[in-house]
């Protein structure tokens, strides 16, 4: 059972707990507490083992093809966490005995695992355990686990197993040769494994340190090696008032390592590397790595960005908490080759590839808090450049049709192809988006047109984003397709934001994205024409801009962009959506489980409802939000939302920011507070898989974006607080075009503070100010008119 | 705990059983008890799931290697066992809520699994549970499990999932390629998949049927598909006094069965074929298709070898059953391009693959008993003349080299390079048998020699069995090496039987069978020359049989054979054997776990200390018993049985026959009864990865070639019966010749049966008999002096 409030004093709302063990529930806190540092991450899977575990460690980049008939996913490299202990003999397993106090428990402002109870076994003997676990956020190749057990009872004899394990699989699909392992002095262990496909070579390294009563023993371990194995057996007896303490210190290196992109690779200075770096931390000891990480934590999240929410409710400030902590960890952000998966580093679920998730719903938090790490996330892009071009290629378009999921930068297309079992005819069902939901080309340019908004980045738009943004554009303009009878250029047969729509035509999101996509692309080359004429020169021979320009200023205009009817405002989400049945979706809608609609049609059927996965036109009132004006947005709001079942976690958050937008304050708290319950509220089977990657990006969304009305618009800065009547008052840092801004604002006031000699123009309502220095507004609300 | 006197009745002393469950222990009985029927082996798994679990499906011969570093393996299939079962939402698993009753038994007679027990659940809901499994030995293809679940005290509702999970691995080695899987009618499932390499298609198909009280009942499954698994969701309700009864058939075909080797191959063919086996055995229905398989065994199996031991102690009965249930199981009879694994088809153990056990354990078995499958086996071997040339030619040899560890025939060497770890390097040990343990080589032509005495099939000698005799002459006359000083040939740096010594030279064992197989070759060779010269000719231009000749007949008498040294008559093992150091090996005779050596000396080590493994001059005492005389096998006997722990369990029951065959009656008993206990007895760990093959050969050659004293000697059959006292009598069927002797002995009578019509020589300790119809032999029994 999850509970918010165990953390106390500094680390008050910091602390996400489980306080009931439960077999038959543990994906749940092994997800959500999942451990990293965007190099990797680590399911908080309990030591001892249980049937319904799922125990994975993934490296950021790793990615592997099994054989031809799958796609390429991040391979579960070997498993240091297990540790197989014995009490007397028994097995230990909180599945007998029985369990007091139990306490797993996320510290989100340490970064740190800790899982702490009394157990009684099965003959009566009673011990205290307290494991605790961390990813290194200082040293990114680094994991420390510590495991006490205190004999409170009796004399026992405790013995355990620990050491690496590659026998690890991907649902049963082995991604890894294996490699040679080694035991060195009867304490270092060394394994080494190497992907089947792509040929990254994983070392890991490991040691334990055993004290009893904080006084280092010397326990001569049995060695033991198996097929893709090595491990130490320890045994030890302990008597009443006696605690042994494990420290295992481990280091993960890879041949895919970003060094080895620019210096020469060889498999024995990595293996040499890594253990040195083990060594090297052994010699410090896990206290001292452990502070080295918290510091880290310290210095390069909570004290950057900052955040304060003051709310009645103090879970909010925990769920943004939990949001930042997950948008840190998930985020490789130390390689440019590298993207965020739709489950982060934190399950099997989406194979760790990357969607239009990155850029709509998680870029936006590092645009304005940490602009380094936004742009190198869209380098991952630039470099999938290649991949993205391939897929042009193959599907006789020209420029660049980017992946619908992404892998390795030169991969291109990598989503699977068959999917659920279809209940009709027995057999899986196809997935289409990989073929034909094509938005996210567009939704990328969106992504770098909003980093360089607001950070007012030029190099990077030399180098990287002009070329992203006009190869997408020429993409679109061989994509369209021109209705003699209509006389109008059309986007047919594709999959919208909203997934139970499959082979639409012009669908609203796809066509608008499009048309912003090109005529962006025209601004700019206007702009370098006057301005900067190298760059398109530059680009000429690659792109072949003058024609494309030629291309899209003949198309531009005659883009058929689905417009509100007449009599109800309501945009149509596609040619044939306002068409189809309209069911009872009572028995589907607000379920605590998603996707219930396929126990009773098939996808085909769906199709023919008016019910949408998640939000469609939404997302495009709130990424393109100057094109519609607010009454066009509340009618589609009335029309879509209770046809939408929000079975998608990127529906929520945006339905938030939009009520919020249109004044519908109550709806927007409910709606964010689902938001955060998406991997945080109490349902206990919702993140097996992973957690929700876009969505912890939206919760953020919603907080920044939607109460504090933090907005880019046509370049400038606008923002529009409308904090939830619970909220006393919210503050944060922001980044906005080179500059700091620390901001903090409540229901009257927003004050800003910009760095020394920094003067900028904001608008609040409306009202334009010139902000330096430490700047108040008092604001006066402006409801939106329906 | 095992219990060996639950068969009542027809099935007394038929049955194996474990009477307590413990999670532990599970993979005792797995093993023991697996079901198979030499086309597949299953193990013994429960239905429902635990952690500590091996869960196991083997089809002979469908062998893959994941990588160019491992070796080929028998691939675990898709498991079609696991059932997961909640009541009321509980999962049901024996480790919690109370347990009563509680059997696990194998009806040796029925090669049926059985567990029934009554569970009480956590919230105090009683059941009843019996399960009920086999692999039927009428139609290779198929399994039958059946669930019955009683309520006993309350209304409940149960709901399980079940259907093909092809996710298993070998120990994290993924084998398959992912294929097709789809749901007919909500009822038929079929799943293809792949092997990686050698790319063999296996389709399995299943269905369940349902009922409660007996009455069939039709409940609409909810269908679930996931990456490589497909399955079938049932939800019921019970009222207290029902019982569901699930019935579950599955078939299983692969492209590597027998009848695509002569005809063309096509998947959709196999996919129709092998679901039209399982439509018509789900119209005969379950108990229909159950009563087959036990006739089947009756007939194939009971009937036909038509054992009885009469013993004080009835499990000397059952511990031969046990075996003969085991060859049986064991042995791919229905197809002669497989061979049988070390661990039969029941664990991972030794991959599947055939070592000197089918040889020299388990052939003589098949010779006696059932000629037919003792002719497959060895066609089997003269198919792996392709793989065992390749290995003489990649060695540097000549002639026909058999691989230490075969798979497929055209393999070669598949043996493993490395072992378990080296305490002292912290590296793994290399193992050497693949590339120096060569005695196989002339195991295999004694066999066929065997073979041929025994049965006189002259056209299995015309067709294969010269040309393996005379090619495995040819390697050793390569092989063999002149020392000049000595002015002999010798055989250098090789691993006798005892595997506790490496780089060994003149290991006896391998010096007097390569001195065999040669003096064999050349009496072969004459006899053709002036019966039957066609046979050389047609064999002339492949095996350049004259100069072959011409090299046997000149080295043969200068081939150095060990012989007893003239102070103790001591054969040394090798010629360093008797000069190592001798140590007390108190601590690891006798114990319940083998190898305990290794936890103090590396090999290293133990290759300076006289300790073996098991037998080496005592095999050789067997197999060419005439070689030496009873004097030197005591003294032998003496000197060497203390310094060999039994570490191999082709050891015990060598021992066995050796010390009755030197009268030392009640020794060679309790060796027999410590044989039957390698898999039988109380240790419940030791079956982990399999059964001991060789070992379950060796109880039936206790039997009937140590107590029956039946022997084929030079050519002739001797009888020389030396029942064990507590023994009344025993009687069993053997083929000599072409003809069935029906044979019952006691302590002064040995009654043979001939069928009508044939009348033939035998032995009895010196005597000769001629024997036809009915033939009473009252015998005295000659002790042998020492």
């Amino acid at each position: 059972m999850m509970n918010y409030d165990l953390g106390k004093g500094k680390y008050a709302n910091w602390v996400v707990s489980d306080v009931s063990f439960s077999a038959d529930t543990l994906g749940k806190t092994e997800s959500i507490m999942y451990l990293g540092n965007g190099y990797m991450g680590l399911r908080s899977v309990a030591e001892e083992p249980y049937l319904e575990e799922t125990r994975n460690l993934f490296v950021a980049g790793t990615f592997n093809k099994f054989d031809r008939n799958e796609v390429t996913e991040l391979p579960n490299i070997a498993d240091i966490t297990r540790v197989n202990i014995t009490i007397d003999g028994e097995r230990f397993s909180l599945e007998f005995g029985s369990v007091k106090n139990y306490v797993k428990q996320l510290n989100l402002k340490t970064a740190e695992l800790i899982r702490s109870f009394e157990w009684k076994s099965p003959k009566g003997k009673e011990l205290r355990f307290n494991f605790r676990r961390f990813v290194s956020l200082d040293n990114l190749h680094l994991i420390g686990m510590k495991m006490e057990v205190e004999s409170l009872t009796h004399p026992v004899s405790i013995g355990f197993d620990s050491g690496i394990d590659s026998q690890m699989t991907n649902s049963g699909v082995q991604h890894f040769h294996e490699g040679d392992k080694r035991i060195f002095d009867k304490k270092f262990i060394q394994l080494v494994q190497t992907t089947t496909e792509s040929k990254v070579d994983v070392v890991l390294n490991t040691a334990h340190e055993l004290s009893v009563n904080g006084i280092k023993v010397d326990v001569e371990p049995i060695m033991g090696m198996d097929r893709r194995k090595v491990w130490l057996q320890y045994s030890l007896d302990l008597q009443p008032g006696d605690t042994l303490a494990m420290e295992k210190l481990t280091t993960i290196h890879t041949s895919r390592d970003k060094e080895y992109a620019a210096q020469e690779y060889q498999l024995e200075l990595l293996r040499e590397k890594s253990m040195e770096n083990l060594r090297t931390a052994s010699l410090k000891g896990y206290e001292n790595v452990y502070k080295e990480h918290v510091a880290a934590w310290d210095a390069k999240v909570w004290n950057k960005y900052n955040f304060t929410v003051n709310s009645e409710d103090p879970f909010d400030a925990l769920a943004l908490r939990f949001a930042i902590y997950h948008l840190t960890v998930m985020t490789p952000a130390h390689d440019e080759r590298m993207g965020i998966g739709a489950k982060a580093l934190s399950g099997e679920g989406y194979k760790g590839h990357s969607f239009w998730d990155t850029e709509v719903f998680i870029i936006p938090f590092f645009i304005y808090s940490n602009p380094e790490v936004a742009k190198s996330l869209l380098k991952y892009r630039y470099h999938g450049l290649v991949g993205a071009r391939k897929k042009a290629a193959e599907n006789g378009y020209e420029g660049t049709m980017y992946p619908w999921e992404a892998a390795w930068p030169t991969d291109g297309e990598v989503t699977p192809i068959w999917g659920a079992v279809d209940i009709v005819t027995g057999k899986q069902t196809k997935i289409w988006s990989g073929f034909i939901e094509q938005h996210i080309t567009a939704d990328i340019a969106f992504a770098v047109w909003q980093y360089y908004k607001i950070t007012n980045d030029q190099e990077f738009m030399n180098l990287y984003g002009y070329e992203i943004i006009f190869d997408t554009a020429s993409f679109w303009a061989s994509r369209l397709e021109w209705n003699e009878q209509k006389q109008e250029y059309q986007i047919n047969n594709v999959v919208g934001p909203d997934e139970y729509k499959e082979h639409v035509d012009n669908n609203a999101f796809t066509n608008h994205m499009a048309h912003f996509n090109i005529s962006l692309a025209m601004k700019y080359y206007e702009e370098l024409k006057g301005k900067n004429p190298e760059i398109l020169e530059g680009l000429e021979s690659k792109l072949k801009l003058t024609d494309s320009y030629k291309s899209w200023e003949e198309k531009l205009e005659k883009i058929y962009l689905p417009q509100p009817r007449k009599e109800d405002m309501v945009i149509p989400q596609d040619d044939t959506y306002l068409n189809k049945r309209v069911i009872d979706l009572e028995k589907y809608k607000n379920q605590s489980k998603v996707g219930t609609l396929f126990n009773d049609y098939n996808l085909e059927q769906v199709n023919e409802i008016q019910v949408s996965k998640q939000a469609d036109i939404m997302i495009l009132f709130l990424i393109l939000e100057n094109r519609f004006s607010p009454e066009v947005k509340q009618a589609n709001f009335d029309y879509y939302e209770p046809k939408t079942l929000h079975d998608s976690s990127l529906s929520l958050s945006t339905h938030a920011i939009l009520a919020n937008d249109l004044g519908r304050e109550e709806l927007a708290y409910s709606l964010f507070r689902r938001a955060t319950e998406i991997d945080l509220g109490p349902a206990m089977n919702s993140s097996d898989h992973g957690v929700h990657a876009a969505s912890l990006g939206g919760i953020w969304q919603s907080v920044v974006l939607g109460f504090g009305g933090v907005r880019m618009v046509d370049g400038k800065l606008r923002i529009n607080p409308r904090l939830p009547k619970h909220w006393k008052d919210l503050s944060f840092t922001i980044n906005w075009q080179g500059s700091k801004l620390q901001l903090h604002m409540d229901h009257s006031t927003l004050t800003i503070t910009t760095e020394k000699e920094v003067s900028l123009i904001i608008e609040v309502f409306g009202q334009k100010y010139e902000v330096t220095g430490e700047t108040k507004i008092n604001y006066k609300k402006q409801n939106v008119e329906v």
